[in-house]
């Protein structure tokens, strides 16, 4: 429902704050329709690739991040209706863009088949390969696809906020979150394939890598732009980065926790792809840590070959769901998840975040981290 | 030897127009190290990954787009000895990482095996990942290594020309050459991945690719850099571009004979590395055209076989030469190459390009496309 305080008029005329989705993917669509325009000039068979790249970045997703970008320059007293909503809601918005690179080189080196509901980028294009019947191995032209979208949405994600119309004081302040966000989340993408290649199963390397990837990326970046586009003081900096790294972990663990037991049809990829993909996760940690404690060889057993085999069927998967609820790590993870989340919403509720964002904040917090997604 | 017009005071005492690539180095040396020291304050393990880009990005090059950017300034009227010239040192410095990332990706596209004298990143990593017996197979690590290590690169590249110090009216006027580079050499890429799984035969198939990834990404758009950082008037800039797209296309021509007849120990790739990866050059287009126009059926199939074929021999790259030589298709690549060059110094000395740099850039064009590299 529309707040009270937005009065922005918008195309579509609904406020910016009633519908963040919606209001990035125009902002999106319209942006790619720009560099479509170009890529023309340079070629039309570029053209052709520039457009899969458009249809993967306006295919779907929550756009959970320029959504926490737009409520932290919202708490930190930005206008819906001042002279800066438009070129922030345009900022805002380049994250999608770099969070289509990171996808599509995700999906690449996890050599996932499914994004979304729809191939992934290197192999949509290895399949027009295979279909236009080109010379050399359909996998290695699906690479470079997916290598050099995912490089060009990178390129426009800086492009898109530069261009984003910012008074360059803004422009200026954004660029400490910005860059930070950048280079942890690569970090943090590393970290993650190291952990899962050493087989570390430590509780430590299990959060290491959502403190990178989820929290600082998802969350606590994403707000820290938002608030620094608005020129916010530094407790309130402080107070957002505090509530973002709880929540941004606390949603990781619940992603965690659906990449073994969420619905295929809900999460868009196969029941326990995580457990194939040998994700270490805090679940699998704590299931590991908890059988060892019991002396319970066959169940660390059953776990230590489950992760990381692609072969893994689904009844196995189904065992190993069983295992890690009788164990008990499911239940220490939904503590862990509730104690993040009570903590963050306590960190909102002590900082001075203007209305109506405090309670929006609250409300993501929640919804990013309740069962049911 | 230092130009007369050169007092920049600089910690080594050598005047950056003396010796741009040590300069050059210098500058991403030092920015480097402060990236290192904010990896390590993300995790040892990313360090680690971070010092193989920077021994990467700091073990060889010969700094070429640095190099026209800052004569592209220093002809624009920019002074050595100026208040805004360490920034902008610093600012054509960053090309230097966006190479990076565009060579990091490139080598494992192509699944190349060595650059600059040493492995690729992508086979130093999973050579890393056997030697440390982790899981998984060694090369998929290698592969997921390569992307973030090249995504970090170009993330960093926009980092680096943000962070250069320029004033912010440079900054702006540095947005479009950058802008436009960026999405230039990764279409030119991708056009070039595509030529070759077509097979495309074509001369102008073959001189698509260099239009994008050699003359507006090496010189073109490097020289319209330094123009617009120096405030050049658009007659300048119109010149210095096509100054850049002749001699960029007379320079990858260049490439292209060295790729078939260079000495591995100068080019640092083996011998008839090109023919092998499939490249679909002019000189191998001109090869086809006049075999076929000659009814020289076996010729043209020899080439046909020849290009592309990862098992090539020595002896039969060796008979691939000695045939585009009778066939006077080296003769015709190397007569362009003239023509080109002439074009380039002619639009060179026509413009009111500021000394020294009018001289500077006519050796650059000697230097960049003469027979011994």
């Amino acid at each position: 429902m529309p707040q009270s305080t937005d009065r922005t008029p918008t195309a579509t005329g609904v406020p910016v704050d009633a519908d963040l989705p919606g209001h990035v993917e125009r902002e999106l669509a319209s942006y790619l329709a720009g560099r479509r325009r170009q890529a023309e000039e340079i070629d039309g068979d570029f053209t052709a690739a520039v457009d899969a790249l458009s249809d993967f970045v306006l295919g779907g997703g929550k756009r959970i991040r320029p959504t926490f970008a737009w409520w932290g320059w919202r708490g930190a007293g930005g206008a819906p209706d001042g002279r800066q909503a438009p070129a922030v809601l345009r900022a805002v918005s380049a994250l999608e863009l770099l969070q289509a690179c990171a996808l599509v080189h995700d999906d690449l080196m996890d050599d996932s088949a499914r994004r979304r509901g729809a191939p992934t980028i290197h192999v949509a294009f290895a399949q027009r390969h295979r279909s236009a019947g080109l010379r050399g191995a359909p996998e290695r032209f699906g690479l470079a696809a997916a290598v050099l979208l995912g490089d060009l949405a990178l390129a426009w994600a800086d492009d898109m906020l530069v261009d984003a119309g910012l008074e360059s004081a803004a422009l200026r302040r954004a660029k400490d979150p910005w860059q930070a966000m950048r280079t942890e989340v690569l970090g943090g993408q590393y970290l993650d394939v190291l952990t899962q290649a050493r087989g570390d199963e430590s509780t430590e390397a299990a959060l290491r890598v959502p403190r990178l990837k989820t929290a600082a990326y998802t969350v606590e970046r994403p707000l820290h732009l938002g608030a620094a586009l608005a020129g916010a003081p530094p407790e309130l900096v402080a107070a957002f980065r505090r509530f973002g790294a709880d929540l941004g972990i606390a949603f990781q663990l619940r992603d965690d926790l659906l990449g073994v037991f969420g619905d295929p049809d809900v999460t868009g990829k196969p029941a326990g792809d995580d457990l194939r993909e040998g994700k270490r996760t805090l679940l699998v940690a704590l299931g590991l840590e908890r059988a060892e404690a019991a002396g319970r060889a066959a169940a660390a057993t059953l776990l230590r070959e489950s992760v990381g085999d692609p072969e893994l069927t689904g009844e196995r998967v189904a065992e190993v769901r069983e295992l890690l609820v009788e164990l008990g790590a499911v239940d220490a993870v939904e503590r862990r998840i509730a104690t993040l989340t009570e903590s963050a919403q306590a960190t909102l509720a002590a900082a001075p975040v203007a209305a109506p964002a405090a309670q929006r904040l609250g409300e993501l917090a929640i919804a990013a981290t309740r069962r049911e997604r």
